[in-house]
């Protein structure tokens, strides 16, 4: 088989399934209906890479270059990464049908170990004009950048090599315990990541 | 309503579906049975939570302490966090269905951004006899622990108070960048947290 094209499309598949959750619980926390229209959109990518991760499947199976339950076990992969994609959908259509949430229910999100951050970054911060990679910002501070939005514009999901600009407003997912360090570099008053 | 028990509930819903992601996935990489019935555990933990906490949404709602509207959000939110779970037990039972995992598919759930690693903690590893929170696992590698298995028996989702102990098999989750310095901490290779 393409064992490539398999492999490539399911690491694409759990990728864009797993960033769909963040972003539908961040649209949820921080009320915002774009960031909810985006899940929706990588949903509809989703279903399709899946379609085609299927198919391939089954053709491999058919020309005897998979096992049978090899086969099967990449189509239920598959099937798992959508049915994620699906819920996120559902916690962005709490968003889009313009239900105010308890604020008690919104903390609720908030206060998990896992926790989400929206910071603008500051002319100052030490952040500024460096790129993700640059700045090990994930193992310095357990924190990463789910999206940006830089002049009303947004970026989903950036690489490494993506730089950080003065004013962007960095939408992150991370630990309890990194957040406090991580806004203050955000914000300048931290110098040392 | 019993606001705070809501707000529990909801927590520790989305808490225990997302673990049960990572452990899935886990159970998979490292063909780990243990772990994958941990998780068909947890699913009936999950699925339990989920109807308390759309028994109490609508009891709210006829009481008249929530809106109709809220409560919905209440139960959708509950059930995007089941749905998560579904999905989980689906990749553990690929795991369970003794499905001998193509190595190219294993890799690429290796090669996301998001990794699982399993480490043994030497005995002059400087993490050995700290807690989690001491050494600030999570902000200073980018790592943090969702199971340790510790003579014989398994330890999920530990809290910070935990100790590290020597001879514990950690199972951890988190971004590439910081995999290698963790791994190096616990094996005793490098002592600098």
């Amino acid at each position: 088989m393409s064992e490539k094209e398999a492999e490539e499309l399911l690491l694409e598949l759990k990728e864009k399934a797993e960033l769909m959750v963040d972003l539908a619980y961040s649209s949820v926390l921080y009320d915002n209906k774009e960031i909810a229209e985006e899940v929706y959109e990588l949903e509809d990518f989703v279903d399709a890479l899946n379609e085609e991760l299927q198919k391939l499947a089954i053709k491999d199976v058919k020309s005897g270059e998979l096992e049978l339950n090899e086969g099967l076990a990449i189509i239920q992969l598959g099937s798992c990464s959508e049915a994620i994609a699906d819920a996120a959908r559902d916690i962005a259509d709490v968003e889009l049908r313009d239900v105010e949430l308890h604020p008690v229910l919104r903390e609720s999100i908030m206060e998990a170990d896992e926790v989400f951050v929206r910071v603008r970054v500051a002319e100052d911060s030490v952040l500024t004009d460096k790129s993700i990679g640059e700045v090990k910002l994930a193992s310095k501070t357990g924190m990463w950048i789910i999206a940006i939005k830089r002049n009303g514009k947004w970026i989903y999901d950036p690489n490494k090599y993506m730089k950080i600009m003065e004013g962007d407003v960095l939408f992150c997912k991370g630990t309890r315990e990194g957040m406090e360090h991580f806004i203050a570099l955000a914000k300048g008053e931290e110098k040392e990541i």
